[in-house]
């Protein structure tokens, strides 16, 4: 049983479940229970309950998930049970830090293509891979069956370079440039923001700051309150 | 009115407001309908509506939202109504990208200070700041009011630099390490994993090609099914 499409907060649950459970076959445990996942994932036992009933997965009562199992059917529900053939559009710092990450390829996602315009980098080796100049997009996308793009490039070369790759054939894209991509809707588009995540954490300390405000400037208010005091 | 904390895809949300209000400021637009926002933010209308009346901005019926008001709740509630000292520890690739990130500034995140553990790379300057040698993090903290830390160190490093960290005094921490911090609730984690940004994306790759695949099976069926055909 597949849902067509779960939230983004439980893919990323599922994502954190599934690197659990590589430890876990790694160490050569057989099952776990919900309570165990849901501490090494930093979630409740009830959520992950609901995240895995969702695709059909259930725990035997006393035993726990089969890791194995579970293994797998996470893997096909994020799409890991086949490898991706990704260009790297972009070869700034970005798409340098980007190319040497790790855990891409651990996860099936291979680098197959750098793009980049300036000449100075066209011809460059990173790693196994050529650096090659920006108008060779169409033919890389071919010869590579490139189907996701990473795309590191300044805002205003965005949306050319986007179209250009969704003409060629490619299905998805991970857009680091700071505009939206106007893109048919059949084009899965996932934008990251870098200063999006410090404002998670910002928004979070900014609101207790206030409490914490609030709650001195209420305790003032009393000791100047006319009805308190010395009476 | 300000709630005590928004979920995160909220937040995600009004970042994207954020931008297009400060377009809008410099095309010195006064006012913007909700579905002008909706729009621009590749959201709905009836989104837009709900996530602002959240915290008590109505726009006027035939006017729409006040931009500069707007403007100034949004920054007031994602915490950039003051500016953050930041570290960054971890001087690698990803720590390189980050440092040149030019939102970070924009929004009012200060890269106060940058560490290390890599004698190479210890008294080398980036931009204005000097690298500094990891076990300089606590004095770094002090020195400069950091609440927030940046870390982009290896896994096996992350645990113990961030608990000096919050040792010191940091409240935030956005991490880049691929492990779960274990840390006082009182600190905000925000976790980035690149990998899962892209595992969005061929999540629902994956089932669109599993939902065609149903399909082409279903039509094969009736195709074959006895009952059909030429009687």
């Amino acid at each position: 049983v597949f849902p067509r499409r779960v939230s983004e907060t439980t893919v990323r649950r599922l994502s954190l479940y599934l690197r659990t459970l590589e430890r876990l076959l790694e160490e050569e445990e057989r099952h776990l229970s919900s309570s165990e996942l849901a501490e090494r994932a930093g979630t409740t036992a009830a959520q992950v309950r609901k995240d895995l009933s969702a695709f059909g997965s259930f725990g035997t009562r006393g035993k726990g998930y089969p890791v194995a199992d579970l293994h797998l059917r996470i893997r096909s529900i994020l799409g890991l049970d086949r490898p991706w053939q990704v260009a790297l559009v972009g070869a700034g710092r970005i798409g340098s830090a980007l190319h040497a990450y790790p855990h891409f390829r651990d996860r099936g996602f291979r680098i197959v293509g750098i793009l980049d315009d300036d000449p100075a980098k066209v011809g460059k080796r990173w790693g196994e891979v050529r650096i090659r100049p920006a108008s060779e997009l169409e033919a890389l996308v071919r010869e590579e069956g490139v189907e996701i793009v990473i795309l590191a490039v300044p805002a205003g070369a965005a949306q050319p370079l986007a179209e250009r790759a969704v003409e060629a054939g490619v299905r998805g894209i991970l857009n680091f440039a700071p505009i939206r991509l106007r893109l048919p809707p059949e084009v899965e588009v996932n934008d990251v923001n870098l200063a999006v995540e410090l404002e998670a954490i910002s928004h979070v300390l900014a609101g207790r700051d206030r409490s914490r405000h609030r709650g001195l400037d209420r305790s003032r208010d009393r000791s100047l309150d006319p009805g308190r005091g010395w009476g």
